[in-house]
């Protein structure tokens, strides 16, 4: 199963598109007030009851929305619309905070004439203030046209905070003689006002899928995909990725057993990939996208294990802001990970040229690799050379302007 | 076994000195030529062989200097002298980095006249150098009167790399009528060119002191202390920390079971505790001490788990450079520490102020906790109303300067 990782297998085709290119899904986004200008209300609506799963943070600090988006989601394993204001998080709220949450998917519900655990909700932003239940409240009011209107440009506008750009994915694919598109959205991870770095996934497919096989998938695939990108190590009390599949592809239901969930699992994870990379490099203050592969680990998990402590390491980071081949932070990263390597093994490559081999540095050409580290996209690869396991992770560089952006944000 | 956090106990008396304050100990430093300008190469002699006790890194890269370290003290728990040398740190080396090391083993003990396995050796600085042993050679025939000399201020300076300043401390305390000293000097934790934070601590002592109780009072105490010091959160290839007991104080030998053993650890901790915050202010680019200060956790060992998650939060850390009160990253911090905390029963403070208690923030004076972020040195609190267990931990802010530090060195 790794399919995240292997993306030249033609098990998909890359189509552009995002959250509305499944059959049967509507979504935009608009202005109710929370911020200054920009939109912070986005809505999702799949004409039929689909399938749904999700992933939450582990964070022990769970933001109230989360608290009942879960409860939607394992009432049926069923949604058909969701909710998603920017602006504030609804996170460290309290008693109220669950109130103002409920009330927000009670609200949508009534809107869209919707069972009420067919709403998911999410909120994204300030922590510690409370929902302008008001502003809300006005903006479902003006939402119109749900099952008709097309608009994923607005939706992924209105789900943004810090981003810079919007981010969105889909893939098409076919099973059994059926087309199946999975598309999807998502938001960064620029540390949030004032707090933190807030990762949000949505993706829809007119896939049938069976809601076991669903909530397996995304969780291997969100392992594989959005767990392993960093931007500074924090991990939100609001992250949240959601699959809803509706079936109307017609398709026989997918189970883990039909010859085609690897496929299916090809295109969601492909999808999920370009979300969380779009993430990674659009981490604040970012200049560049760092990809870490690391192979031949004992397992894949070791494998995940190393690549994450490299690209947390902010040596590393600052290294490859600042074009340095700095293999020695890179070897450092690996060796404090807290996996049973041999030094002797590892071998370290930036993009193609070798830097590390056998217990020590190569002549590698300084002047070669700098110019290799002016790349936008920057690959360190690393060969453990102890077994089979296999992980990528993303992250970015760390700039000035990170810490321009957290240090000097209230003043 | 608090005494690391407790420093009120009047167990022992702070005084100014270092790593030549106990009796019997004799230490320099020379200019040998590793470096263009400044000292590189720190000796340390006792005048009689000294029970002895090491801690080193837990990198899977460890230097070879530390092989060779480990063997000397495991061989008779005895030590008699130390060589230090910065500039090269004779990691990521290989055969030769070995054998280099023993030959610096071998050419103080003779020219001290010991046996090669009373002495300890330790490198700082490039990694994937090779030693430049001619000179080191050259720096150890100059080293004259190492049983009368008495330069503490100059074996400081020689093992220092990045540092900004020296770090030292010592504390007195009587043990069945004998005066005993414990001194040490320290380096410390601003990232080395151009790798890594290598952090070297040096403790002697007069006492007389069991080695089974040495080694496992300096495991406690460096848990305690060293252990709960993070920069950047990257852990050097060649960290350790050596504490060195020559009986000269003629007290009964201290085991864990004596009585004056509580009262020997509290001076232990005190030194190890006073060098660890040295080197975590003297981080690079760091303006601001803090010292989280983690209450009322399930386990002691709880409490580092959580007090570290926080202390090395880029965003914390930005926060506090920034004056910016953002007590939203500490409570994030705390939620993904992975720890089984309960956000209802968390109170967070910076100082004398409270800013969340209950699972929600405090309406708290923003001007007052903008202003008390001012200071050098901050505290934060956190009381997690679970039980008994303690434990701080001590950092510094993330600044531009950190940044420039190590992304531009190379350039």
């Amino acid at each position: 199963m790794k399919m995240s990782i292997d993306q030249q297998q033609q098990d998909y085709t890359i189509i552009e598109g995002g959250i509305t290119s499944a059959k049967g899904y509507h979504a935009s986004g608009l202005y109710c007030g929370i911020k200054k200008k920009r939109l912070d209300l986005a809505w999702c609506y799949s004409d039929v009851p689909a399938t749904a799963a999700g992933v939450y943070t582990t964070n022990q600090f769970q933001a109230a929305p989360l608290v009942v988006t879960k409860e939607s989601i394992s009432t049926s394993h069923t949604l058909q619309s969701i909710l998603i204001n920017s602006g504030v998080a609804n996170a460290c709220t309290g008693k109220q905070g669950l109130e103002d949450a409920y009330q927000m998917r009670q609200l949508l519900a009534k809107r869209f004439a919707l069972p009420e655990n067919y709403v998911a909700i999410t909120s994204t932003g300030v922590i510690g203030s409370l929902l302008p239940m008001d502003k809300i409240s006005n903006g479902i009011a003006q939402i119109q046209d749900w099952d008709s209107v097309n608009e994923p440009h607005l939706f992924e506008q209105a789900i943004m905070t810090t981003d810079l750009f919007p981010k969105r994915a889909a893939v098409q694919l076919e099973i059994d003689g059926h087309l199946i598109t999975i598309g999807g959205a998502a938001k960064g991870s620029g540390m949030i006002h004032p707090n933190m770095a807030t990762m949000l996934g949505f993706v829809t497919t007119d896939a049938a899928v069976n809601p076991i096989a669903l909530e397996q998938g995304l969780r291997q695939v969100t392992n594989q995909t959005f767990n392993m990108i960093t931007v500074d190590g924090d991990t939100s009390t609001n992250d949240m990725v959601l699959v809803l599949a509706n079936g109307k592809a017609g398709n026989a239901v997918l189970t883990k057993e039909h010859p085609g969930w690897r496929k299916f699992l090809a295109g969601l994870s492909y999808v999920c990939q370009q979300l969380a990379k779009h993430i990674a490099r659009d981490g604040e203050g970012a200049t560049k996208l760092i990809e870490v592969d690391v192979s031949r680990a004992k397992t894949d998990q070791m494998a995940q294990i190393v690549g994450k402590s490299i690209i947390m390491s902010s040596l590393v980071k600052t290294a490859i802001f600042g074009t340095d081949p700095n293999w020695g932070r890179i070897v450092c990263a690996i060796g404090y990970s807290g996996q049973s390597i041999n030094p002797n093994t590892v071998k370290v490559c930036l993009g193609p040229i070798v830097v590390f081999e056998n217990g020590i540095p190569t002549d590698f050409d300084q002047a070669e690799a700098v110019k290799y580290l002016e790349q936008e996209t920057i690959q360190i690869k690393v060969d453990l050379g102890l077994g089979q396991g296999r992980a990528v992770a993303w992250g970015c560089d760390l700039t000035y302007d990170y810490v321009k952006i957290n240090a000097a944000y209230r003043t």
